[in-house]
């Protein structure tokens, strides 16, 4: 596949991608997909995929709905879980409609109580997400799998093989490898692109419901950048910035933005939409594919599981692939797990490392934005 | 037994407990009596105390030592996880000197990361408490009350048989049986005593090694207040208010106070040191002991759970039993859980048994206390 457009048209493609994804939903449901709407990297997606149903992160990212949810919940609640429920709520997410079900995890403490409320007015499956990794852990998380894929033949009169998970499997497992390997790209130094371009497509992609055309055209758009970075395209040499933390996009871009609009590039996400969602494969040699599924998601590498070694595998790696200068953590106001964990995140970065490292707590508001970029620009010229 | 001393001198004993017994603590551990230090209302303290241990609850009441804490943690954490850091990192908890072991479990999202950092400098043993009261959520939790049995046996180079495991829930359920009986007194109307001395029972007791003198000499504190009663000596009828919510004790006992200052009387406890400690007993009967102690823990209604429905039992039957005019909430800043639910739990007690509901969110600060005083005396008012 030769990519046709130009690279900035097809990172502004990506960035519209979860508008014009409502229209397109619209189109799969009046064909009669199913929907399943999900707000997690812990949702095992392969699962409803597998059906032949359409999956989709759901609205999450912005205050506008912020102040319904506050009718509910407590203010002093992380913006993520406000906004999901606001958007659920007042109904104004267009994804969140069309879902036939909306499956949760108890991932942490906000989300599975707030689920308990969601339930009232939407069909909510909640998962048992353990929170710990254990053998015991993996067994429950196995078992909730299982249900899951119970609860979807039932729900929706169908049968779900081994054979189509299986299928879906090495679908996503496609998807993964061709996202990893384009955000390889960042690991040239100079960087080729923004890491804000980079992110539209990161977070672009989970929007586009045709998972099987994925690889070839990100494949290509590599290609692309691959061939102009030879050609000479590239950036300045500037501060090489890893951004880790709490679930980034939307509202949170700002972070991006008072990076590379300071002299900075980010050359890795760390986050949710970025390394942790694509780095590990589902192993497909595995005989037990809810075993392979289990093992894949309740390895991911996030904040609620204690203790959390594979965030700092994974970062160990980020930070030497991606030849990072210094690292900036993203946390969301309240959100205990990310909010504790920040200290040995610093002091691993620091001292494991030897980079700086800041963390920036901020919420949905645009409020901090002068705070931000002032910080952001100090850290960057120490750098 | 007899009750030979007056009864506002028992109680003042009991508020004295916790103090006193550091010294008894200290002649145990000259003894060579393992110490189990624990936190939480799931510490399954039978197997510790299966082995001659004994077991105590941690310094985590108030506010000295929150500064130490958040130069590790973050300030917008719930005041209880940031005082039990920070009474174990600067060593001002003479419990926690003398634990051999601390015992935590994976509640809520601030304890269960706040341990990773308590584990660098102290022996910590954290047991995966699941976040849902399922089958396999169950068969989870068990296997975690064996490791914690095998890791005692090992640390301690000791057997811990089954046999004896069955005799200290034999002797933890009579203390429950006798505490039970105690604070129904409360049914009683008028009131026999003051809430603010039923809770230095209830809250005293925790610190009385002895378990086994426990029961008979809160049954002679029972009969004498019985008879008592029957000789006429009562409170003057007053409103009746039940307090749920979060864990309270020391700073937080102001909201006893603002209670019982402001004409109101607390007739029960839902909270961790009252009924949803002493409610259910461990099923003797059960040929498997750990499946009992299991079942048993793992069912305590508290907000971690989702959903958690035996909350709602509990305050339903409490709410009938103690003739409850009115329901306190006390919750604590930045605890997610039970702020989350109290939504649910005012619902409940406003739409389901028809009583008023008021909420406190408070911290271990004493400098809200002329705000609670006004609301609480308020609320007392309507009632």
């Amino acid at each position: 596949m030769e990519l046709i457009k130009e690279l900035p048209e097809v990172f502004e493609e990506f960035a519209e991608q979860r508008q014009k994804s409502f229209m397109a939903m619209k189109g799969l449901k009046d064909q009669g997909v199913p929907v399943v709407g999900a707000y997690c990297t812990y949702f095992p997606a392969e699962i409803a995929r597998a059906m032949g149903a359409v999956t989709v992160g759901l609205c999450s990212v912005s205050d506008e709905t912020i102040p319904d949810a506050e009718k509910d919940l407590p203010k002093n609640l992380c913006p993520l879980i406000k906004s999901s429920y606001g958007f659920a709520k007042t109904d104004k997410c267009p994804f969140f409609y069309f879902s036939d079900v909306v499956v949760g995890e108890t991932t942490c403490d906000g989300k599975k109580k707030m689920y308990e409320y969601m339930s009232d007015f939407k069909d909510v499956f909640v998962m048992e997400l353990p929170n710990t990794q254990s053998e015991m852990a993996l067994q429950l998380w196995k078992s909730e799998l299982i249900r899951f894929k119970k609860y979807l033949e039932k729900k929706f009169d169908v049968e779900i093989t081994d054979e189509a998970v299986s299928e879906a499997v090495k679908e996503e497992n496609k998807v993964r490898k061709a996202m990893k390997e384009l955000y390889h790209v960042m690991t040239l130094d100079p960087a080729p692109i923004k890491g804000g371009d980079l992110f539209k497509v990161l977070y672009g992609s989970g929007f586009k419901f045709d998972r099987k055309a994925i690889p070839a055209e990100i494949e290509a758009m590599r290609e692309k950048i691959e061939k102009e970075y030879e050609e000479g395209k590239r950036l300045d040499k500037m501060p090489r910035i890893l951004i880790t933390g709490c679930p980034i996009g939307g509202a949170t871009e700002k972070v991006i933005r008072a990076v590379e609009d300071n002299g900075g590039v980010v050359v890795a996400f760390e986050n949710c939409n970025g390394a942790k969602s694509f780095d590990k494969l589902v192993d497909e040699e595995n005989p037990d594919v809810y075993d392979a599924l289990a093992r894949r998601y309740l390895n991911i590498g996030c904040s609620v599981m204690t203790p959390n070694p594979n965030r700092l595998d994974l970062l160990d790696r980020l930070i030497d692939e991606f030849k990072v200068d210094g690292v900036v953590e993203m946390t969301l106001q309240a959100c205990h797990t990310y909010n504790v964990e920040s200290l040995s995140i610093r002091k691993f970065v620091n001292e494991k490392k030897g980079i700086p490292y800041i963390n920036v707590e901020t919420d949905y508001s645009q409020a901090d934005i002068g705070q931000l970029n002032t910080r952001i620009a100090a850290f960057i010229e120490m750098l």
